[in-house]
């Protein structure tokens, strides 16, 4: 198989890079593309040498499988046909297609069947993939109506230069010093009050969890922490739930690894998701203001399932044409 | 005036004496108290020297007119009555007597009025504190039906040593390093899954409010900043609000500093409201997910107003003897 990496010297475009390896489909292969700043630059995972080629039609080949796009909404809109048209299946990690009602917006283990229909497939925002997968786990046991979702963000879903930020502590990448600071903006301000990260979430969710009448409304909050997104999250049902059949279901959950258990200092932190696959999920009590209600609190890796992860999931999906979701009864 | 400091070499201490001097309170007689391990201890503030005694009946003046504590619960419940049996009025930062009914807990702002009535007067815990006067802003406008609250708390919180964990990496004060990293757990684990921190703020707030009916759920989270707890609120009333009534009367509220232009980048952060004495608030939107409701967005400084200030601003109202609580029609 061809498969080309578009954005391959970014944070996520690296990890798609790394995954691949892990997962032995380096075997294929790889082509990466960047811009021309990047061009001759050498990556090297674990022995092998990548030349980064810059993004341009005489320097592509001529079929591909697959297009994994990590550079932004532009240059996804500019290219994602011109790859199509040379074969491949575009999974992109932009915000480009994610409201396009045609392209399908797959987090595996929730709707991956059958994506195979389609050649462009959208990779969710990073918050949202987080939050997905245990809510969609809950929502099959008990529907849920309303979700709240305050996020803590990392650095590094903003990139090398996010990360720059936090360790030079100046201000460069976000609108303030980030160092012993939080900032509670993430994108650009929309004219309803929030953010463009937030109505992500809200439009995402509801795309992704099948459900247009779920109620949402989020906080994103950009902390000052290198990598691994968390989420406090209140979620309101239609009737009371038994917490103990959620937090058994959580238990065996596909993407999810349960850590509840307060009293043990166990619970989802960065430094426990951190270069982890898994959504951790913990903090789950009944919340004290609704008894239609409970409380829990998740944190993983923004770079890894948040983006990379899933996108190379969704190849797996499509090479396989397998069926992805959860195989429960 | 004699005034008796007690844990006056605690962050929250030395921030007493800080607020003391400002307000030139420092005039009077101020005596620091700490532990045997700290004595003799000199502490300066703006060129005048306080000598630090260690906490014993023979170190005690025969008169106080107040006595401020920051030692924690155990040195309050051990020394309170003994400051009071001297003339004292004893304004406690611990949790010590928070929850006694006989007991004013008191946020001037909100029920500063008549408390020399009292000669034990409780100060709220600091993200209580943060939280309740925009709250007691927005309830006098529209009935709170229930609140819930994320909140992102400074290192500052836990003292010094909260800051030395944060400054050196290592794990020490908190169950775990606290660099690149949050930690969902403040103070011990309840039976029902929240921390007694998170009922703190259930607790307090229905009590500061004078309402028991209140509907709150809490996560705490501490977080990698140095100083200033900030909270993301989302408030429900009964009916739907007019978020312009809200931001306008916020934008007066004493205490208050209204920090609400996402466009131009203006909302509450630690950055920003660092030593200073007012709660900021902003992010301020209707709930997309609920036409009753709204979010907002509130940051502060945990030591001033939310411990050190909020103590000072109670002994002036019992100074005064006068109408502390806010003068709106």
């Amino acid at each position: 198989m061809n498969i080309a990496i578009i954005g391959a010297t970014g944070l996520v475009g690296r990890e798609i890079l790394k995954i691949l390896h892990e997962k032995k489909l380096d075997n294929n292969n790889v082509f990466l593309y960047a811009s021309k700043k990047s061009e001759n630059l050498v990556i090297d995972v674990k022995n092998k040498q990548y030349k980064v080629k810059e993004l341009k039609k005489e320097n592509l080949e001529k079929k591909y499988d697959f297009a994994l796009f990590s550079a932004g909404k532009n240059v996804s809109k500019e290219w994602a046909s011109e790859f199509v048209s040379r074969g491949a299946y575009v999974i992109d990690n932009s915000s480009a297609f994610r409201r396009d009602k045609n392209i399908p917006l797959v987090v595996p283990e929730i709707n991956g069947n059958n994506i195979f229909n389609y050649k462009i497939i959208a990779n969710p925002n990073c918050s949202t993939i987080g939050a997905s997968i245990p809510l969609y786990e809950i929502d099959n046991l008990y529907k849920i109506k309303r979700i709240i979702v305050s996020t803590y963000q990392a650095v590094s879903g903003a990139g090398q230069r996010g990360i720059d930020d936090l360790n030079n502590g100046k201000q460069g990448k976000f609108p303030f010093n980030i160092q012993n600071n939080l900032i509670p903006q993430i994108d650009i301000a929309l004219e309803n009050g929030y953010t463009f990260e937030e109505d992500k979430m809200d439009y995402e969710l509801k795309k992704i969890l099948n459900n247009g009448n779920l109620k949402i409304a989020t906080t994103c909050v950009r902390v000052p922490i290198l990598n691994c997104h968390s989420e406090s999250i209140n979620v309101e049902f239609f009737k009371k739930p038994n917490l103990e059949k959620i937090i058994k279901r959580l238990s065996v959950s596909k993407g999810v690894k349960l850590l509840n258990d307060l009293e043990n200092n166990k619970y989802p932190m960065p430094s426990v998701s951190d270069g982890k696959d898994d959504i951790y999920v913990g903090r789950l009590r009944y919340d004290t203001s609704n008894e239609n209600a409970i409380n829990l609190f998740i944190s993983f890796d923004n770079i890894r399932k948040g983006a990379a992860l899933n996108a190379v999931q969704i190849m797996e999906c499509i090479i396989s044409k397998c069926n992805c979701i959860q195989s429960y009864i």
